[in-house]
């Protein structure tokens, strides 16, 4: 799965439509799935679920988020294999 | 509902004049009818309530908002739906 | 009083000579009448009184606000109204 | 004196050479003579006096302060007539 | 292995499949596989460790940087040969 | 002294060769001899002593100072003065 | 030493390959030697040391610092003749 990344926005294509868990500033987690982004990195995920210590806070469902609160964004099926 | 969000920015077109659910930085979150944005994600919003805790701290009415203080945006109708 | 807001800045612009509370960075809040604001949103307000838990803490008179402090600008007769 | 305020800035063109209030980020105030600004909202101040809960806590004279870390400006004269 | 250096990039592009510390903002550590940079030091990582205070926290795996969140990258080998 | 500054960066090109106090964010306070700076306000000085309270916690010698950690700077000359 | 410095970067140029002291925001410092640096002040250093109150907390080697970051960058020889 990693052959084919070039770039880091690389990483964000092959995303799209897979469940990804986002780091936001101010320790917040978001896990949903990946429907579009652009080069600010702004994101729009679906059935997004804010988590907090593992567990599920709130569910907020199709979700616009800015790029620049956005520390890291990680496929979840590419955690699950390690 | 989720068709035809192809960049991040055709979630809040398709959600003018919805109800939408905003977090900003330093934990605040506005709730009200989306009524417009420009790229810098600044935003104006109609009846606008200031939640704290999942309670109405404020009624603000109209309001505008400066883009580089929101950390999300979400339809209030995907979220009920989940 | 919605109709007309096409972009952001319009309800800046409608709100011009007329009550309006800002929302600052770090629990400010500013009330005042707008005055003029640029596309940066620096404002100038006449009237400017700063507010903590709802009481006047001093008046400032004639301001001018930095644009990038700006959380939110909600012009007072909409809030009344709700 | 409201009149001829177009623009945020004209309010600091009219305020060269009389006493002004400055809000810094992280709760510093200071306030002198405004002597010089540009676009960046950068400012030259002459007498300046770093102020804490309303005493002066120390005489800086003439500085130069960066935009960037600026909240607010408030002539003296404006505040004093509310 | 300092031959070579002569923009700081260089040391991105040098370490590329190679592992690297990466120190963020908020007091964060992600140890990981350097497979791709852009100019805005947006990294994608392989097999990412987050780590606090030398252990373990989570393993996210592949997994997207945002350059501005990063304080410092440091190829592991260089560290362990000091 | 006052006469010449048109705009604030000729506080700075005066204060060349000079004792200047510079504060920081953060609560830093740095003292030394202005050697250079850039319109980023990126400045060298010489002899830099860090600050606290008054006191010198540290020598620093020849310093590059980044622009954007600076709050203001101040000719030691004029604050001596008053 | 001094002579030469017409520019901010000028100290950052002569100081390739000599030992210096970076401040960086959140109170960590790190030792190096500066190998290379761009007008972002991005840098890259050797055998960094990063220090806490004065002691070795840990050897990093090779490390790329991001520029935004930095709060100022000081030749450890100018900080030892003082």
């Amino acid at each position: 799965m990693v052959s084919g990344i070039e770039r880091p926005l690389d990483l964000l294509n092959v995303s799209k439509g897979k469940e990804v868990l986002v780091y936001l500033k101010g320790d917040k987690q978001f896990a949903g799935t990946l429907l579009a982004f652009d080069i600010h990195i702004n994101l729009v995920m679906d059935n997004v679920k804010e988590m907090q210590n593992g567990e599920v806070k709130k569910n907020l469902g199709l979700t616009f988020l800015r790029g620049d609160t956005i520390i890291c964004i990680s496929p979840a099926s590419t955690a699950l294999k390690k």
